[in-house]
């Protein structure tokens, strides 16, 4: 499999800095890679700082999208059941983060003209991957509708945290990246602590789900993380190109898949009542924050990792839970206190326990 | 104060270990401590594994006597009401523990003779400070009394595991020893899983406990760990000193102690009704297992720490829940597993965490 080959990078290594010391050899400097001069050194603490500005930069952007997009959704359900048609509030989601990718690519033409890595056309070869992250979230909203034969929707949350276990393990499997023992520890940690945080007193009632709800829990989980680690593999995979690409590409079949669903599902509803029937001030809002939480995503998978975006959305989870209590006179339970603490561990120990290189 | 004097005492050190090598050397053996030679790394690796194994053998005793301790109480309580006077039974294991160490002491006697090291009496600088944790725990047991008027007796339970954080802050204040980073992570998580692992759907009552209720529970929990502590600080201050005598001093107090409580609260009882007024099978199956569960936390201060009897005693809580599946039909909760998972991982830990020296 192709995306095997990003297995030996170092995890550390940015394939913008690498691209930066590419042209810089080719340039023709004279320049002695194993040479450690004390300007290097300074370059070298430079780019790390740098890298790890815009690594933070894109998990905080999500973090904070992805707790405000919990809250919208409150705040929606609040104000009444959803009028529109879900199925084109996700096309214009799609759209929107396609118009967005070529705003900032045009802006980038402009300042850089255009090459090799940031032009639009693309090969058979680079772009066949692109539909599959796609399809496989297409497949696993399909399952969702039935696992609720099996299981409630507050069972459902629960057994969702079977995804950050997924997405772990196919991380190791599929990118032949390694976690420490103390990272793998600290990962359990995550999921029981995400899994505390959400109890409450009909949490139990998950442990009488049939067999058939576990492995459909277990095969959506599965997919979550296939589609999440494929799409690190896609991005990461041609280092030099820019994002902005990528992300047009990855979003062009969205829309695709998207228009589809929306053709089998609500084609009578739009014909009938019209693309942006039921649409309010509210759900403008939902697809903008859909959109920059997709984008953000993206970023994560480009400059961060999958692992990176678990521990992102997980702490979105728990923020989300603080801001309610403001915002909407929500208590928090002796648990969720229980399952912040074990999840700050987590966080702490993902980090103490970096492998050293 | 004196138990500094351990501060600097290696904690991989066993003061048997040094003892036997102190002999060695007033023997005047030909010995280079700073020699390697193939037989002292052979007698070192047989010493590591002796110790180990003794550790091993009273923490394993601690675990398993603890959680036939709850289930006694269970079945206790399921056969009906105490019609028994507790502080008779509490003096009667003091009594018993005070019995099993001087017979343990006259094997010795008959073995290795008397010596400076095993024999009973004692100087008043030695025993001044054994009455301290008997005495410790005689006012936090009073302050249970009171404590109940502002907590129930789950959210009680509840507050207990505060114990465990003020364990680990009084070990590394008082005795001066060191937990690494990792293992104070563990740590915060075992009092996190314990804690989840006994939520049920009351449990949040715990969060309006009134602040009179808070500040006793932390006195409660920093007496207890403090007892605790002193203890392990008074039985390693000698290291070389026999357990049994240290323990049989220790019991002569909690003798003396008890023998107060009784005279208070229930000398009209005792004298009217009799000393073993209403005592049953299950009674006197419980003044053993508390009195053999006394010696094996006296044991594992000896030759572990507190720290591992709070392990100990976490462990068999969970193991008590799962023996009660089985013995009474008790549900486990999700809540359960989730704790069980988190203490698990906070196991690991503590050993992955160890410093290394």
């Amino acid at each position: 499999m192709e995306y095997r080959k990003i297995k030996d990078e170092d995890e550390d290594r940015d394939p913008v800095v690498e691209d930066v010391e590419k042209s810089f050899s080719l340039s023709g400097a004279v320049q002695d890679n194993n040479l450690t001069s004390g300007g290097e050194t300074k370059i070298d603490s430079h780019r790390t700082k740098a890298k790890w500005k815009r690594k933070s930069v894109v998990t905080l952007a999500l973090t904070i999208l992805t707790s405000s997009q919990a809250i919208l959704i409150v705040w929606s359900k609040r104000a009444g059941k959803y009028e529109y048609s879900v199925t084109t509030a996700n096309f214009l989601v799609e759209t929107l983060k396609c118009a967005i990718s070529l705003v900032a690519l045009g802006r980038i033409w402009k300042r850089e003209g255009v090459n090799e890595d940031n032009r639009l056309t693309t090969t058979l070869d680079e772009v066949i991957v692109y539909p599959i992250p796609a399809a496989l979230y297409l497949v696993k909203n399909l399952l969702q509708y039935y696992i609720f034969a099996y299981v409630d929707a507050p069972g459902y949350q629960i057994l969702k945290n079977l995804n950050i276990i997924s997405t772990g393990v196919l991380y190791r499997i599929m990118l032949k990246r390694r976690l420490s023992e103390i990272q793998w520890a600290a990962f359990v940690l995550l999921t029981a602590g995400c899994t505390t945080a959400q109890l409450n007193s009909n949490s139990d009632h998950v442990l009488q789900t049939p067999f058939q709800g576990w492995v459909m829990a277990i095969v959506m989980a599965l997919l979550s993380g296939f589609a999440g680690v494929y799409t690190e593999a896609i991005i990461k995979k041609r280092p030099s190109r820019n994002i902005n690409v990528q992300n047009f590409w990855l979003y062009v079949f969205g829309m695709c898949f998207n228009s589809v669903a929306m053709l089998v599902q609500d084609f009578d509803a739009v014909m009938n009542k019209g693309f942006f029937h039921g649409y309010s001030f509210i759900t403008v809002l939902m697809i903008f924050n859909h959109a920059l939480s997709g984008i953000a995503v993206s970023m994560v998978m480009k400059y961060a990792d999958n692992i990176v975006k678990v521990y992102s959305t997980s702490v979105a989870m728990l923020l989300t839970a603080v801001v309610s209590v403001f915002l909407f006179g929500f208590h928090l339970s002796l648990a969720f206190f229980l399952g912040t603490v074990v999840v700050s561990v987590a966080i702490y120990l993902h980090s103490a326990g970096k492998i050293q290189r």
